[in-house]
């Protein structure tokens, strides 16, 4: 195998975001939390087109504790609470480390709303770290879809984070997306800070 | 400069250890906090000689929050505060970076315990990242007290930190301390894992 430090890509600059823990309904969960018909009210766009926040949070509650979670949009085919790992041993939830959208067998959690509560059997998810890259920039760095790499993030206390999937889509606008837990290991004071890829593993054949 | 990848401590394991929020008091503070003659109660030893956790803690108050924090043993010339990142941020407290003991214009919070309170004025540092080494293993490793290094820390989320300080004492063993949210940043579930050196950069002269 080539040195992972010696890949095209090895060097380059990436924009650092993070996100705190969050939820994404189904309708049929919002309907049920929130009341059939209710319009959710949008706090502000994400940096992925077509995403924002709502201004509307719901109540996580796990064995331990509880606390209050922002609800992101637009719905989802299936509801999925994201959670740093500080969350879920705060609350007492199991947070498996997983892709968005595997949610087969993932944490359960008590989600409490202003019209009704929800029992979810599955879907409480550490979200493995990824980088979102647009197929044309990918192809620029030689990246693709499922190459895992490591990246420098900066701050007072740099760390560099490793095993992060390389997620490849036209959409996709290139960050790397961490969690509380991340950010606060590197001190980072605000978003859109400058990061380094430092290694890529290309996905095996 | 040789390659900080290719010193002859790099690739060598070292304890990961890591400690929630903690405090250091003074006898003066203690005797305010606690009343004058009052017995601290051992919980257990720490790794490194002489230390101890007691079962004691004291509420620390900040600007936005208080929370309980342990307090550890023997008592020190100067109280002293160690608090993640994220407790700072929650608390509403500064926390400089700072190497254990150089306090002067660091943050300040009030300390109250079942006895009385301590305006602290200053004292309250988040603790730079740093390697314990015994002068032998030191010596045996080629690294010198002030020397830099990264290290790799396991965990299902691994992560490599950087700019961890050397320092080199005889009665120290060799281990490495991180704090909470670089703990949780690597998912780290346990106490004592096996870490790796991975760049040295040897003090300046």
């Amino acid at each position: 195998m080539t040195n992972p430090a010696e890949h095209p890509a090895s060097g380059r600059d990436v924009r650092v975001e993070y996100s705190a823990r969050h939820v994404h309904l189904s309708q049929e969960h919002q309907d049920v939390l929130f009341g059939a018909g209710y319009q959710m009210t949008r706090l502000k766009e994400l940096s992925q087109t077509g995403q924002y926040a709502y201004e509307e949070k719901v109540i996580v509650k796990g064995s331990k504790d509880q606390a209050e979670v922002r609800v992101l949009g637009p719905c989802r085919a299936q509801t999925q609470v994201e959670l740093a790992f500080s969350d879920g041993f705060k609350l007492g939830i199991e947070t498996p480390l997983r892709v968005s959208g595997d949610l087969a067998g993932t944490g359960v959690c008590e989600l409490i709303g202003p019209k009704g509560s929800v029992n979810l059997t599955e879907g409480v998810i550490n979200d493995a770290r990824h980088l979102h890259v647009s197929d044309k920039e990918a192809a620029e760095l030689g990246l693709k879809h499922g190459d895992a790499i490591s990246v420098r993030v900066p701050g007072e206390t740099p760390i560099t984070v490793h095993d992060v999937a390389v997620r490849v889509h036209p959409s996709f606008r290139m960050n790397i997306h961490l969690d509380t837990d991340e950010a606060n290991a590197a001190s980072l004071s605000r978003q859109g800070m400058t990061g380094t890829i430092v290694e890529v593993y290309p996905k095996r054949a």
